[in-house]
């Protein structure tokens, strides 16, 4: 098993990665203090893991909330049904809450968490790729509001995260992929070295090796917890981490959430970041054309929908939280291996890569 | 003008007291970054202080959301309706919100300030005494849940906060003195010179001396920067500021939020607690009787409803987020300026005063 620490003083914590880990009752119930948990789950996640975790955690008493699936449950309605939930169950300060799913379970959990009560722990078991190396490190929680993505939340850690590889077993492929789409996306931000490792290794990462998908799942976190560390709140370097975001949020909001996958958005806008770099003249175009051929491999989606121009992405970005002072922000990678955060990019400019 | 700091590293935050401060533009303009504000106020102080207050931010461009006025309106939907207002106005994360009025006004504008897009700067300018000695000091945000009050927050700090005793000239003589009662709560839990002080000065703060008016903000502000400095998260000594509020949230909960005020809940719940006390034999009844007779003076109830008896209390009791692993926790009294927390107390011994 490996074990990473998130270094945050009062607030590290550790994320754990290896098979089997659901059934591993006496490590998951070392890090719940309190004797009560209340699982957050989805009716997707339920059937497949929800008796696994609850055979685990047999020394307490065990409650659950199930919500539906989907981007669009993740709405400050499902908020109040865990919180009504929790209250009617007359749940206190030292209950536990257990996310069991992807990233909207995650991130709505770990929004009920911080505001339950001002605040109890909670402890994340991601089940999909996506929120294994992404949203279940960081303690971005959030709910989506009609006008934004994410637009309701808080900063707030969890105590604990488990990831367990072998939930990817019954990940439908096309969300395995969604999920590859942040993995490179660390790369490209980041780690040349992890680039080309991922070149190297992307049969054995579509053949489900869980020897790779151990390392690869590791890597990201790892880079994603050292980000974290320097930088919890997003005042600097953490921003690097919306790489691809700018613009995948612009798809996802003008498509209706759902339509395109998240991570198949964040591709695609990846690809338009780098497209932004070869027209700001700071990466060469051959990188470019290595970045589209990797997210290539992955059947992720290389171009924006074909009724997005440059108008329908300015209408979503201008209302990106990402902006100051009403400037729009990207960030561009500059190599492979390297991004920076640019504010000083033109509306020609835009317009000649949208 | 007097000028506490609330000490919390980088969270750390000026309170302004003073008379005439909602007219200084200079001195609120100093407070706030960026240049967009938006000012959350009600149906009651809006025509009392928001165009003063607008015509002190002339530098900035102000935007409002005027909420009903009432305890009942600090519920998730109002929370909701502040997020849509900021959202379809376009506020970025360089908007600072004011929360202008009451505890009610403070707390959702607090709570919102901490949610909207992870996290925005806010101001408090209370205008009623209970806010000003109490809500706007500490950082404890929140709505009210149809299950429980407080139920659904954050702690969240905000920038710096303006106390105008000039507000408190409009201020309705059953608010004021309920707002006393956490001023003698402060003598009782921890200062027997201030608790002395207000029974020598009765006459003065009912006649709104601007003087003492200031002096009596000034310790209770003192007072409860100091504990919340010591204590943020309320793990200890922080809990002590709950004296009177077990048993006063019980009858609010109880009576239904808006038929007694907080703070006249609070002073019975403060008298029940030094009967406990009394019951429990750790202070004298010579200290019950002059606790009563402070809280008399300022008419406000000694007495809890006369259809609560120990049953409806312990309904209510049970589901205070104080308690923990299913044990009651009371604030006593051991003598006037020395309180204690407990979780020992038996169901008899609520029986005998309740």
């Amino acid at each position: 098993m490996s074990i990473l620490n998130v270094e945050l003083d009062t607030r590290s914590y550790p994320i754990h990665i290896d098979q089997g880990l659901l059934t591993s009752s006496s490590l998951i119930s070392q890090h719940i203090r309190g004797k009560r948990v209340c699982i957050v789950s989805n009716t997707v996640v339920q059937p497949l893991y929800l008796e696994q975790l609850k055979a685990s955690l047999s020394d307490f008493d065990v409650d659950q909330v199930i919500l539906p699936d989907g981007e669009s449950e993740k709405s400050l309605s499902n908020f109040d049904t865990i919180m009504s939930h929790l209250l009617s169950g007359a749940h206190g300060r030292d209950t536990t809450l257990i996310a069991l799913g992807g990233g909207v379970i995650g991130d709505i959990t770990g929004f009920a968490a911080a505001c339950y009560q001002r605040g109890i722990d909670f402890v994340q078991v991601p089940t999909t790729l996506l929120s294994q190396v992404d949203s279940s490190v960081g303690g971005k929680t959030a709910v989506n509001h009609p006008l934004g993505k994410n637009m309701i939340g808080a900063f707030y850690q969890p105590t604990s995260v488990f990831i367990d590889i072998d939930t990817l077993k019954t990940l439908p492929i096309r969300e395995f992929n969604a999920g590859i789409a942040e993995v490179i996306k660390y790369g490209i931000l980041g780690d040349y070295d992890f680039f080309v490792w991922l070149e190297e290794n992307i049969d054995a990462i579509k053949a489900n090796d869980p020897q790779v998908l151990s390392r690869m799942i590791e890597r990201c976190c790892e880079l994603k917890a050292q980000i974290v560390s320097e930088d919890e709140k997003e005042g600097g370097v953490r921003a690097l981490l919306n790489l691809g975001h700018t613009f995948g949020h612009a798809i996802e909001a003008e498509q209706g959430y759902g339509k395109w996958l998240h991570g198949e958005a964040v591709a695609t806008g990846m690809v338009l970041a780098a497209k932004l770099a070869v027209e700001l003249n700071i990466i060469q175009t051959s990188d470019l054309r290595r970045i589209e051929a990797l997210i290539g491999a992955f059947d992720l989606p290389l171009v924006a929908p074909a009724d997005m121009g440059f108008e329908e992405f300015m209408r979503h970005m201008k209302r990106d939280k990402k902006n100051l002072a009403g400037k729009l922000r990207f960030i561009v990678p500059t190599k492979i291996g390297h991004s920076e955060i640019r504010d000083d990019i033109t509306e020609e400019q835009l317009k000649n890569i949208l």
